[in-house]
């Protein structure tokens, strides 16, 4: 049997301490399957003192995980610490750069270096991994980098992030506010003090050009994500959604046409029939439309420290085996610059819901400027004329509005922007309306 | 970049074929991610004119399979005829033992010779993959080998054979019979004309011997499974079910505990929440309870040819990159021979359907059977009294009789049974009762 391989591992939070737990717990089935032991042998994080439940002694220390990452001791770097620049970044160059492998969990630094980082693993002939960046213990960098390689891919779609599936779930089946969910996922710590990352559909983002990447074979663009969080989801969004046959998630979605490739973030109103649209909680789930595996869905658990360092340890594995694919499925000189379809050439059924004044006229105005886009309408709901409106922006605005829900067929964003834009400006709309793009199968 | 791997095919069918279609559509794709080309150059049929709608000319052709799989001319030998012994079998031993790696998606083959084949791959060197055999498109296999290697697993379970789940999908929905379903999917192509291989619980027998190998580290053993049909269910069942939060699967399932491993193929009552009650039709799903992935499942296109041919030219793919890890996850020295555990010491809850004779007496006596062996009652359902019966197996017997529906909290195999033979003794039980387990999440 080979001599083991040597792992250092920069970040040592809940994801590294759970690495090392399950390297540990392992040990016989990896050296078994990959046909030569993983040990780790040195560390570096912020606190060295710090308990984690973990005998530390065993490791050598470095305060530098930029050193670490040099390191003539070890075979292969893994980056825990985070961030889209910095130490995490510096680190990961300098071990490419040493000629080592590289596992890294760092969504963020991906989306924004990850051709960059790919080239510099490709010179060195080393892997560049990142399962666990993307939707956790769900190995779907593997299925899409690998096992469909025979496969031309038009779309893949997820539920990304954690903290936004399991609000937009609390909402729909209590009945609570966005404000209030939140402020319980804060409290579980499946949200952060300051949520801005996940609720307004970054973190979603970043995993998204990972994908997009894989799927289609381009350079990784996160710019040209067009993003939208969750925050103006209302209850009677939830609602109204129940009632039509479609529940709210969080979705990230890359799509390939003539037109190019579209890459969005967005709450997304998505069949109750489909299976994305049954994955509650801080489950991730991710499909894919192939054209030899028309739909392939992957659900589990997209965040926690075990899930995570599952994927990590997975990574670690494919390279004690020798295996060293290209980062992004594909040599950097060969993935195609992202031909960015535009946002509002986006074609597609809309749920939107207006507060409409109450008074002659406005139905026919609303009517007529659909119209005018050639907008055809699927389904039209008028709620209980008169009464309170639900989540509205502003309540003293609304007293005597109506509330209208309306489901177009397939229209572009341009369309049914403009024809609300109009409407707004005719005076019959007393809200900001909301539009919610529905995604089908 | 090197030369291209040059690929010999035997067996020609609807996989076949369709793997030498998406071989040739993806052909740039697979050069950028393998760094060599793919090219098939010899193929072997029972036919040689039959028209695959492929032009034929520019492969070698050869009668015997046997004489592809040790053409010097060839790097690599997929195997499709199917069949556990003769040809495939022997084609495949001659791919081996001339040192070529094989890829096939035969799993009835493996199913009995698995061991006896990994060990020939692991004596050359070589690859030995079978993505195809299990799940059609879903890449299952690669994902208890590679992503979950990090894992302990506790459980692997799923929907393997699409006949069964259009079966009883269909008699859910349209309220048919078992019969009329059947011969519905023969019609559309969906079972044989000789049916029992996949009604009878056989072909998810032999999938998921692989699946239990792969996930506990074990020798495989098809032999060691307990094989139960669908052909007893009855739209009444399904109807029961519904009404008590079920849905009736046809599941593989395989268990570790201190008991040992336990394989079973049997219909299978899911709460519907769970992601694999929800898949309907020809759709395949499998789902893995691991230490660090709680619950992963993989839902996708389990037959057909296009689907089946992605896994084999991803199982190709990773060979070209050089790839080449054991066929069981590891080396077959380091099996363990599987420790089977009796079904008779199987544990879980019970879906017990009874005719009982309406007379006094009768359900004091099943009642007193029950508390006998300590079982427990979670429901008690007992319908139109003096009415109808579904589903009966001999409406003769059962005039008066009164169909009772029990469902009992966790017991095991041998005290159920005892139960209820102890009823059909009493003379209480007018026709062969009715058994389904249950599985939890």
């Amino acid at each position: 049997m080979a001599d083991p391989l040597k792992i250092g591992i920069a970040g040592l939070g809940t994801v590294g301490a759970s690495t090392i737990r399950l390297l540990d717990r392992r040990a016989n089935a990896l050296a078994a399957s990959c046909g030569r032991g993983v040990t780790v042998t040195a560390v570096s994080a912020r606190s060295r003192t710090r308990d984690r439940g973990l005998p530390m002694e065993r490791f050598r220390w470095f305060d530098d995980p930029i050193a670490l990452a040099r390191d003539p001791g070890i075979d292969v770097f893994v980056e825990l610490m985070g961030g889209e620049e910095g130490a995490a970044h510096e680190a990961v160059k300098a071990a490419l750069d040493a000629g080592k492998p590289v596992v890294t969990a760092n969504k963020a630094l991906l989306a924004r270096h990850g051709v960059d980082l790919a080239r510099r693993a490709e010179k060195a002939g080393v892997a560049l991994n990142f399962e666990a960046a993307v939707a956790g213990g769900v190995p779907i960098i593997k299925t899409l980098r690998e096992a469909l390689i025979g496969n031309n891919i038009d779309r893949v779609y997820g539920i990304l992030n954690g903290t936004c599936n399991y609000i937009l779930t609390k909402m729909e089946a209590e009945g609570l506010s966005f404000d209030a969910c939140l402020k319980e996922a804060q409290r579980l710590g499946y949200a952060e003090a300051d949520p801005t990352f996940d609720i307004g559909g970054f973190d979603t983002a970043h995993k998204l050009a990972l994908l997009t990447s894989l799927a289609f074979g381009t350079q990784v663009n996160a710019e040209a994500i067009h993003v939208e969080g969750i925050e103006r989801i209302t209850t009677e969004d939830l609602l109204a959604a129940d009632e039509l046959g479609y529940r709210v998630k969080l979705l990230g979605v890359a799509t390939r046409s003539e037109a190019g490739v579209e890459q969005r973030v967005h709450p997304t109103m998505v069949p109750k029939s489909t299976p994305i649209a049954q994955v509650d909680g801080v489950t991730n789930a991710v499909a894919i439309d192939a054209d030899a595996v028309p739909e392939l869905t992957l659900v589990g658990p997209g965040a926690g420290g075990e899930a995570t360092a599952s994927a990590v340890v997975g990574d670690i594995a494919d390279i004690a085996r020798g295996q060293a694919g290209a980062p992004f499925g594909r040599k950097t000189g060969d993935l195609e610059p992202l031909p960015a379809a535009a946002m509002q050439a986006h074609k597609g059924g809309y749920y939107v819901r207006l507060s409409v004044a109450d008074r002659p006229g406005a139905a026919a105005g609303i009517a007529t400027r659909m119209a005018e886009r050639g907008i055809s309408l699927e389904s039209i709901v008028q709620k209980h004329r008169g009464g309170k409106v639900y989540g509205g922006d502003d309540p003293s605005k609304v007293a005597g509005a109506v509330p209208v829900i309306l489901i177009t067929y397939a229209t572009t964003e341009a369309d049914i922007r403009g024809a609300v834009d109009a409407m707004v400006s005719d005076g019959y709309i007393v809200e900001t309306p909301q539009l919610i793009r529905i995604e089908r199968e």
